[in-house]
């Protein structure tokens, strides 16, 4: 295709000033106007953010594909509220929390002294924007919206098929609120670790990761599905009751990554930036192809079968091991990045099991076992990076989330009762606490 | 992420004009050149564009999950083929009676003085553009087109599972080529309800009413399933075959819902337009949410299990009334639109049922009900609007769709049937009509 | 919408520069700025890029639910693997290949000074760009890699339900690396074709014909699915497992296409290059169209009953057949194309079964068939195409992909065995190959 156009800026060069509305004058300069900017700033935010909202869709297909048709119906609601109450309480608190108006967020939320997420007015000017060199405030917020919903999604496939609805929305809740953005403040609110020149461009460690420890607390305050681990050791396979479904669901989560790392690079006004937002394009899809080959190949020598939901496990898990650092890799180095997270997913599954830590959909080792090794890999392509601050933030990151996730699940235990009935687990969730089946024309086996 | 990068503003104002095609001269000054305005605007409408195509791929969704198996492929067909048309005949008639040509289209098509849609030649210039200051035809032409086809997916939900599907294309035909654009041109070709202050953003009353008035007359004429309702007044539950897809279309239209809102700005290329832009997909998102968490809490504390049926058409709900208006309200306001459109559908749902009304997927109380409280809503977010003239532009939409498409109805009853045999409803559909089954291998119980 | 919104161009003609980080001086000139053409062609590629992604998911699912559910499993590992592979060897050879660094790629090549594909280095000026007159480089590959793809993905779908894994991979291996960029270098590349004027302007031939022909060889050398033709010459049905996922499949192919054709223009910096794009965009849907309605007329008048599969086909058919021109025809042209594509698949799909050529999903008729109707047809619109050229492209490109498939094919069946037991093939891919059934729960016929 390349050749059958002629050059558009030799064109644009040549054009003459031809409108009579214009005035007479210079030939725009080589630069982008400083609203032109702002618009294509903007313009990134809100492509980003409706890729990374169909992530929203990819989960509830990924995890509505891995459960039994039993529970189904449940796992479809919960995607679809958790979203929605991420919506709602990042506006109410989150954003604000996470982009501190003051010095310390906390100390405004806890005297009253607090305000919700306003945006910019309608038709804004130039002069009263927000941020001019920026882009709008509507379209950042739209964009970090996605990545504190998305930190709750990564939460419910883990704890599939045994949490009951309410105590699991109550924790959303918390999450959504101030779990995730208090501690991404710390990075990416230009707080503690951000200062402490801890790297993670997309989130491996301020989103994965955290939503892997959160799951991962909860798997262990749960405990394993009933039937699943036998008293003499073995592991009851319980497969998934769609794998279309589950394949879907990988398709647009890898689809929607091109803008949770694309536009993570926040500006794509200069020549600069839109080759920076290109090269990240590039590299994380480079890093879903190495992960889901090696995952492969490794399922084909192990197993001597390839095994679909490892490989698609394994696209997952090299997209989340490039978010860390999408953009200074060269490709190869993506795809070698990503192929580690691929075969971190095959190792750590059945690793796993062995530890009786029961994670329906396998979040654990894609999120937050290649959240950590995806912030780890910064070091190995960015100069900027120390593999002992790195260390730091993941650490830092990890036991906030572990200290804070496990006292709210606890206490969520405690008051509520986290664990549906023995009598419901069997009939399945979607019976007992939504009377309603997913495919209620079709017979089970 | 936002404070690892360095101000692009800034380094745009720093960086020299560097590059030797480029004469000497002043950096770009601070608006978008007129070019640049131009292709935003395009841009704008091309994204937008696919965006509203892709809610043709979540109302065939949508409504297969919602219907019975034996119904499946039968929706399908009338969702793709409905699209189909609406391209054909939107083009053939409807772009140009929507957008008149002279002074009234009608006249127009009566005196056979009439031309389908023609676009810019190729490789048009400034000068030779339809409308510089706006954007290119084509892309007006293929956004707008969407809309037209999203009125006619709305009808289809309602009437399924009993019309015969030729009279439904037939209808579909009238409907996209004179029906939606006729009306549309009292508002968004500048007639008569622009004129009088009518304000309907992005289609509450233009698009989403009408389809659902369409649907009600339609609903009327045909009747209720066999079996629906029993001679002692109960409501025979009929569950959708598959919810998995059923909260797919949901999302697939919450998605393509930003493209609808969204690019209904009509421009990005100032820091106004795009700002605004912004506002509506916070907006937009956030009446879903509201939507769709509402219809949960009513759904428990009414029925004492949340209801994912209704959960997901909260969400549409939400969406639906907060198209009249998404760019005045604040985020917190637009939550509560959409919020009072969830409760409407909760209540609304069953009174259909017992005034009769079959409405399969429950596209009257989304479409119409939502429709009409997101025009009335208006009022109060944005000053511009009159309750008055709001309710004016409601009901002469109201009125003129029911009464036109009333006889069409009529008129395809009484010369094709509208309905299938009594046999042919109870076999279903598919194998009736199609011969064909859409999940052939699986046993129905 | 168009008269709620005032005049933008207005707008920005009359405001003043009112930033003081600006320095005074002229409203920006009537042209787009140098760096601004670079981003908007970068931005149409990473969109576009993302786009023609999304039709990976696409086939995916098409073919998932045209086979029977004992395949699934399988077709979907194809799908996913054959896209992650295509990623890796574009990368490593065949980029380089299709845009030659030297003279003659396959020099550098054998001679062992190669390089895989190398992107701009981070934070590139527009200086050190490769082509600032063009795009970035890493969109430039995104976007090129998804056609490589493509063309891989729609081989799989024609020799489902028999073929082995491994060697479907080792095939999908050599199509990526070599013959696929190797005959677009021809074209795209700059090569032999383009200069003699062969015009295809986003790969009726280059991509969809070659897809086509190497599927043909294959299913030739594969014969067709046991029990698919009878001794008295009978054809037995056998029915796609799932019509929602091959409608859904349908709708995320033709989503994407609009990425495909329309970033095929590779540039929206100018005017004329936006308005071509919005063309595009609206000829590529109304082909589909086209070829939609077309398939359901068809069918009724032949079988009495409009058939979903050939629908959706046709869809398919009348994209490809828009693809090698979709910019000079008018509305109604392009809907005509499209329409002798939906025809020419319901006759062909027919014929191929008399032939005995068992294409499971249709792949032939809509790539290999509407791809020969499609690069001819642009005599009909585009004065700059040669009947004769054209005829020559697609000869010259059908013998070498003819050959080289039929080599590698025959090849790789005599070393590794392309077809499966028939045990294996009896009782499903899924078990025999992959051990895993892609819906567990639900009883088979």
């Amino acid at each position: 295709m390349k050749l059958s156009k002629s050059l558009p800026l030799a064109a644009a060069l040549l054009a003459l000033p031809s409108l009579g509305l214009a005035q007479e004058g210079p030939v725009a300069g080589v630069n982008a106007s400083t609203d032109t900017v702002f618009i294509f700033n903007s313009l990134l935010f809100l492509i980003g953010g409706f890729l990374v909202f169909w992530m929203a869709a990819g989960f509830a297909m990924l995890e509505a594909g891995l459960v039994r048709s039993k529970n189904v119906t449940m796992q479809l609601t919960k995607n679809v509220v958790l979203f929605s109450m991420a919506a709602i309480f990042y506006y109410l608190i989150g954003y604000n929390l996470m982009y501190p108006l003051g010095d310390w967020a906390v100390e405004g939320l806890l005297s009253g002294n607090w305000s919700p997420a306003v945006l910019e007015a309608v038709g804004v000017t130039a002069d009263a924007a927000d941020d001019y060199s920026y882009a709008s405030t509507g379209s950042d917020f739209f964009f970090q919206l996605m990545f504190c919903a998305t930190t709750a999604s990564i939460v419910s496939g883990t704890l599939a098929e045994r949490i009951k609805l309410w105590p699991f929305l109550v924790f959303t809740l918390i999450l959504t609120a101030f779990i995730y953005p208090l501690q991404a403040s710390w990075k990416w609110g230009g707080g503690f670790l951000d200062e402490a020149g801890f790297l993670d461009f997309a989130g491996s460690t301020v989103v994965h990761s955290v939503g892997g420890w959160a799951a991962l607390t909860g798997c262990l305050i749960l405990g394993p599905r009933i039937g699943k681990y036998t008293k003499d050791g073995r592991v009851v396979p319980m497969p998934g009751s769609n794998l279309t479904l589950a394949t879907l669901g990988t398709f647009i989560l890898w689809l929607g990554w091109f803008g949770f790392n694309g536009a993570s690079q926040l500006a794509m006004g200069t020549v600069g930036d839109v080759a920076d937002v290109s090269r990240i394009f590039v590299n994380t899809n480079a890093a879903a192809a190495g992960g889901s080959v090696v995952a492969m190949i490794l399922t084909q020598a192990l197993y001597k079968k390839p095994d679909l939901t490892m490989i698609l496990n394994g696209a997952l898990a090299g997209l989340v091991s490039i978010t860390a650092e999408p953009l200074t890799p060269t490709i190869g180095a993506a795809t070698l990045i990503g192929a580690v997270g691929g075969a971190l997913v095959v190792f750590v599954v059945p690793l796993l099991d062995k530890l009786k830590f029961d994670d329906v959909v396998g979040a654990i080792p894609v999120h937050l076992v290649c959240g950590i090794w995806g912030t780890i890999a910064v070091v190995f392509t960015n100069p900027d990076a120390s593999i002992a601050t790195q260390l730091y933030g993941i650490l830092v990151v990890g036991v906030f989330t572990v200290v804070v996730s496990g006292i709210v699940w606890f206490i969520l235990n405690l008051v509520m009762g986290l664990r549906v009935s023995e009598e419901d687990e069997i009939n399945g969730l979607d019976k007992a606490e939504l009377g309603m089946e997913a495919y209620p024309e079709f017979s089970k086996l």
